[in-house]
């Protein structure tokens, strides 16, 4: 199987998450050709977090895309110069006020190849212990819900916990578990 | 907890599967604004297929997000006046040949509400039998490979299969089995 050859990129608009790049490839098995729109993206981190008594700690917010309060994992982006452990870390901390005893990768994934230039890291955040308090951005306004392993099994089946990339994480911590 | 209120939404560039837009909007419990950037597009499907002898129906393609080769559960776009019931049987058909005795709606997940306004509807396949060959884009080049159960869940877990829409997929199908 061949792969696409891409013979000019071209930036067409920045935002602070994301910037969208056209890519005008050739198939050289086909002989087509094909302009490809690519969003790319600093790595992103999600994680699975734990207390000590083995609640899941969850985030639920307001979600412009869906206007909807979702109910998910913590989560954000790896900044430059951080590694995906810290923004783990960093992220759970910020959003939660919870600290982690012991962080663990489960699992790294393409976000969706078809349009996406980066990754998901999908962390376990073990024995977490309220450190702190949340420390937001201006921007962001979340709450912290702590749930039995049970209810969030039945929120990925019946639902409660909408968002794909939640359920993929939650999804692959009881498969690994 | 107040939702962001928008107050203004321009749009900004459209591509065949996505457009970017820009909404400027408000807090009224926080007082500030801030400017969301939405990829606005259709809904999505994706399948996971069994044969009639429960081999999970996958299909390999070069992903030009990351220029790999990727191992995925067939999904696709759904057509304005299409069910997605009806694209999910069409999106196999198209790109692996086979179709389906039985399909049933898994579950419908918000692809990614932080940037995203669509939906990914998750389908079971079953009893899937080879009816005919391939029908695929001029852009696609799609190669059909058949795996045992087991097999899957070892790739999910130890690497294989690397994109996060399939492996969410997939990981549903267990979880819900």
């Amino acid at each position: 199987m061949e792969k696409w050859s891409p013979r000019k990129i071209t930036d067409i608009f920045s935002t602070p998450v994301f910037s969208l790049k056209r890519m005008e490839c050739h198939h050289p098995e086909k002989n087509v050709d094909h302009d490809f729109y690519l969003l790319s993206t600093l790595d992103w981190i999600n994680v699975v977090a734990l207390t000590e008594d083995g609640e899941i700690i969850l985030v639920r917010q307001h979600r412009l895309g869906t206007n909807e309060l979702t109910l998910e994992t913590p989560g954000g982006l790896v900044e430059r110069g951080e590694s995906p452990e810290s923004t783990a870390i960093r992220e759970l901390c910020e959003e939660t006020g919870y600290f982690p005893d012991r962080i663990t990768l489960m699992k790294k994934l393409a976000a969706n190849p078809a349009i996406q230039d980066n990754h998901i890291y999908f962390y376990l955040a073990e024995n977490c212990r309220k450190t702190g308090e949340q420390d937001l951005d201006k921007d962001e306004d979340i709450e912290v819900a702590l749930f039995e392993r049970d209810q969030v099994r039945a929120m990925i089946r019946s639902g409660g916990i909408d968002h794909s990339i939640a359920v993929t994480a939650l999804s692959l911590y009881f498969l690994m578990d």
